[in-house]
């Protein structure tokens, strides 16, 4: 095999073994995106008068098959997507595969991979976040007035329910989607015509390929479009890391809730595990998996900063480490929220539990309010009830919280209008899901 | 001075110590943005006629002093900022002072001072950094076509210009500039009526202060206000993270291209130091500090990350450590900013040492192309090349970068479309910013 | 007041903000030491004749008057603690001032400086450790045999005890002890005679100062001097943190521990603090507060690292800003250990809370061992307890968890031994506190 | 296949794929560990009389066929290395391979498979260090007296010499070996009898598996062996990330060294790549790939501190995810040491621009000091020196390095000495490995 940039001395096998690592392997996640660029640039060479039309189609046709191969794999020889596509095209058309390359370099081709891989992977979250929204929805109308102790400080605080807690989750998760979507934005946009990063003398038509991608725009400066890689990378796994957090932290809470001291929730067996020395184990590793690979991401985008950070301007080969913690955060992002939504429509609540820690402390602080409506200053009311903690009624609970009627209180917590705020991002998704479809299937035709 | 939560047993001094630390100290930074929450809270108050009109100007007018006593200050026996404010209030106009904090409760009242706080900030970073847009856009223009080596690798690679290298930072920061009104906007939500996180049982009317306030909208869920506390620091801080990785890279290479070696660039002595045991010494200190700090804001996006994870719902004390991390992290981005813009103003460019340093070797993919022009497969046209290194013609190195047609490239930057989108960014910036003065004219009159 | 390197041009005062920063507040810290090594190299001075006796007299007394000033301060013109001192040399004993920087940099007089303040508070922080476990043992003595649940997943699982989760934490300390002797050893380097990284020209006696510093040897090379700085820094952190990871994770258990749902401990009334809302709350915060600032120190050592990472040889500015991460890790592990050793003194615990948490679960793995002993397979124990949870006899647990035997074990917990293990570091920390005492006063005297 | 822990109700495909993930190839890497701890644990249950003597042969010599058999797999339906093992003791004898769990767990288990793995893995790391440290020896051997520049701030600053800049390199990775030994001692220690983190009612020796398999000790308290995981992971990758960060930094200064600019360093063909659109490039990606994995591992250390972070005493399931960072620390920490060791053997210096680079300024502080020798005060003479920098005298420059003659200076670098250090630390290399593989061996006789 013929490595694309092979001069003619010998590599030792330690090193190719070391540069290439594991990286052929990522580059089968990216063989579908590859062929896509590579079909968009030849129907471009052929506009501007590089490849004949017959070239073209042999081009298109040779790139058709790898799209359609299931089998098609990179070999480590091959060390990378471009070379084991070229490669092919070489071995199956003969001098015209040689031509694909003209006007681009690997530097670019990468971004381009990449660049199209984000977006559907991102799209994908997306859309798997919106099932995930759905399934609280439908959890928090379920369970809305059902009262449990208000926490502050891990302490007992004020009277909360199910309702108010998984109302707090849509919420956070529906402004995680505002940055997906600026970062799925910065991500949309084309690098091809940047070449090494200086561009190259021929009459390159960027537009009709960032088009022909389905690319919002062309990604502008040929310079920027290398400096942007791994940037652009961190802004995108910034965003899942935003989402993953707030699923990994409802995690943990869950799995404090439905231990035997709380007992507020009944976790399904169908996400928990046994013990191999404890027989009476069911075990939250669901959850703890879920919890504990927040941190994984995390730590990607740190290698992100990390591996990017004080490079100089344009390309350096360190920004091939940049894919595996892409990649791995996207796809674990997707496994995090896909399994939540499995845990949501599987979850019950112990009303019975959540009702009997509804205790009487719960209730000074409305107590003192209640001072307060008879026109005791708050203060004053605050420290007549201090000292009369005993003394408090427990009222009803579920009239309690239903009785806060204010926007975002328990009586009041918007979820019909929540509701369509997902239907509208769902739309959003829709056309966007669409739009990237109709790319591929005509560049495939 | 009396503690809001004074309930009568004694606190160990070093443990207050430990508790409050330095946060009497950052809470001066807050001052103004508690007295506005406070009197927008108070005027709300009276509207659902738990203040009287008499009541409510007496703790306005207090307020007022305060925000225009420059003298003010945070005790360390006062513990945090709300506390100093009302115990003022209670020593000035007596019993009524005790009436403020009636329907809030720190918890909420701290969110409103922090969002208040960083939506300035993030103002006043959005305008330095628009002029440091301008300087390096002048920049650009002045040296738009002298040639310097483009590299890739740190090895010489193609023929670049210091108009390439410009732009790509330009774009960079206007992308930048996307994620920074992105979070600008998950910010700019009112927290207020949110309370300890669990709402109150009083008629509080939060569209009212949220327009008082000049808050886009109303942060819905009362628990979800509590939960995205250190969520939307951290979403903020990553978009300064962004902006001064950017500058922080460039820095890095200013360094290395005004050293010796390279040359290419001569930075002012104003920016420069020297060394107290080499006499000769010209040191870029500032470039130096500016590269390191963006290190210390990512150290701050850590901690806010660690500080938060997994924190059941609802306030917890933890969170008083986000707010160093949140106020450093705006300061420093701010001063990398301006003092970017001041270098930008002073760097010079030493033509001669850039086109000098444009060797032969730049230009073999371009007689590869030429040769490809020719009808030369690329492939082929690369191997004659590679064979032929020495035979390169040097052509003329500026006509050369200006042949460089298509958009992006270096004959080509579009830099005056740019120029375009930076003066609708500032039109945006303006128009928030005289949004923001007129609410704060408004509740001080 | 001169600049060490004052030559002449004009600082804009913006830039000198950004560049000295709050280095001259950190400074103060730094004055002990930085007197302490210049009063040793000027000895060395006059031992190889650049210095007179007289000189060397003149120096060293102006030297203590400032060690012994309790007001002495430094400005912000001076910029740092050696242009502060050498200025106030300078104004008191005349030329003889501007001859202590003969032979050395600021370059190694800072690390000079920083090695002996880490060291010094170093061994304060392992005074303070030593006190904890002190503490803990105590803690663990008293209430060793008072059985609480073992939890894995969360989840009840085995008997276990007081004493067992107290002792885990002991150990856990031993361990970490190890490693932070292992970075005081490192740390405890001379760098003097590196001056700017490359020596100099004159007959230095770097062992000599070395001894005098009570630095245990000399930092050989003197580019590894430069090179070591963050380093260094680096893995006292790291020491810090893994104390610190200790600490906050057992503050965490404790918040949870001593929650209405768990009840396991009382904390006393003088560590918790009440709410400005909430009249019956108690809250945690000081545990809150040690958990969070585990991560403030995690985002400090990542700041060292990005701080840090692939600097070029030799000294760069930016390891100006690796003080900071350094001195507030070493004040903030002071506290928190100091703090905790408080907590452990007055946590009670709640003997009936814990044995009522105790429920027959626990004992299914004990159960499944006795069919083992009585000549089951492990398996088929284990089958037969799952089928019989509810059967399962609640034995005495307190004579549970005495009878497990083997070391380590409930029964046999070995705190007597680790009482000696801690009483030999104790020993080793008074020789170590000793040789650094009995060096200072040689210095001063 | 039966799980260990099947009690029989089912578990859904997508659960099970997200909780065993790519568990099940990572532990692969473990199968040698888990058969030696599974014989010292069987002999041990012998020894105790829980075993007869032939339970113990028949166990143990299905054991050591699985160590012998080179393509025994983990399939993803047995989850585990444990698991897959105890599958095929009951294949392959019956009965007796469910007796091998008796009286341990999975949590301990795993614990013991990591350790061993660990600590062969170090003391390959150390190996391989050993030579890297032989091969920059020999190297700074060779060119001990070439000057070169000394730089601060990335300016040239003094007088320096390749013997200077590759002596510090070596007396930083010697002390990286005091924090790798600490960190090794840390790791040798048994877990065995941990159980699940409470012990069990058998009397397992503990002292007799440790001996078996090598441990320098029992880590005493059951539940510590479990609270220590993570942890002790977290100490080594910080050891080996002291290690790469070294390595790392020397690969930046390579990379910039050997740049056209400076070209101080010619480097091989054999570490060099080409370019896929440039004819000329030789690119160091060997280097550049040294570089960004550093901070692979940088972010490894920070997923372990996360997934850790604040868990609460015994096992939780996260902690399977410390695996996958620790185990590929390991290998890329193997990795960059061997590939280093490499590129020091084949590193050529090119004398000639190293000499010519050393330009007069470099010789400013010396000839100052030439002043003070001459009874001026340093800040006099640097004063005269800074006025006239043109007026310095070149000297030879060699002399000039040679010259400087105090320990750790370019004249006394002391490489003879570090030379005895480097053969003093592979005798305990050596003296480790005997014991290792002594110990292996007697268990699988």
């Amino acid at each position: 095999m013929v490595k694309l940039w092979e001069k003619g001395y010998k590599i030792e096998e330690e090193i190719e073994e070391f540069t290439v690592g594991d990286d052929y392997k990522l580059d089968m996640e990216l063989i579908k995106a590859d062929v896509l660029g590579s079909i968009a640039h030849a129907r471009m060479l052929n506009k501007i008068g590089i490849l004949t039309i017959t070239e073209y189609s042999k081009l298109k046709y040779a790139l058709i098959e790898i799209y359609n191969n299931k089998n098609f794999t990179i070999k480590k020889e091959d060390e990378d997507v471009h070379t084991a596509i070229e490669n092919y095209l070489v071995s199956s058309i003969g001098d015209i595969g040689k031509k694909i390359h003209t006007g681009r370099s690997r530097n670019d081709q990468i971004i381009v991979d990449i660049r199209l891989f984000t977006k559907e992977r991102m799209l994908k979250v997306l859309e798997a976040l919106l099932e995930l929204l759905n399934a609280i929805h439908n959890f928090a109308m379920q369970y809305e007035f059902i009262p449990i102790p208000g926490y502050t400080h891990t302490r007992k605080a004020m009277p909360s329910s199910i309702g108010l807690w998984a109302g707090a989750l849509l919420e956070s998760i529906l402004d995680d989607i505002k940055l997906l979507k600026t970062s799925y934005e910065i991500n949309n946009q084309s690098p091809l015509g940047s070449a090494a990063g200086y561009g190259v003398n021929l009459n390159i038509d960027r537009e009709f390929t960032a088009q022909l991608l389905g690319f919002e725009n062309v990604q502008n400066n040929v310079l920027y479009v290398q400096n942007s890689r791994g940037k652009i990378e961190s802004i995108v796994i910034f965003a899942l890391l935003e989402i993953v957090f707030d699923v990994g932290r409802i995690s943990n809470e869950l799995i404090l809730f439905s231990s035997e001291q709380f007992g507020f929730f009944t976790l399904p067996d169908e996400i928990c595990t046994g013990s191999s020395i404890m027989p009476q184990k069911k075990n939250p590793d669901v959850l703890e998996l879920i919890r504990g690979k927040v941190s994984v991401i995390e730590g990607n985008l740190f290698q992100i900063f990390g591996i990017t950070k004080n490079l100089i301007s344009g390309y350096s080969r360190d920004l091939q480490l940049t894919k595996e913690p892409l990649i791995k955060s996207l796809k674990i992002t997707y496994e995090i929220v896909s399994i939540s939504t499995l845990v949501f429509k599987k979850l019950r609540v112990d009303k019975e539990r959540c009702i009997s820690a509804c205790t009487k402390e719960l209730y000074a602080t409305d107590s003192a309010f209640e001072l307060v409506k008879k026109g005791k200053a708050f203060r004053d009311a605050y420290a007549e009830v201090a000292m009369n903690i005993d003394k408090i009624n427990i009222e009803d609970p579920i009239k309690n919280i239903k009785a806060k009627k204010y926007p975002g209180a328990t009586g009041n917590l918007g979820l019909r209008r929540i509701k369509r705020v997902i239907e509208s991002e769902n739309k959003w998704l829709l056309s966007e899901l669409n739009k990237f479809k109709s790319r591929v299937n005509y560049l495939l035709k």
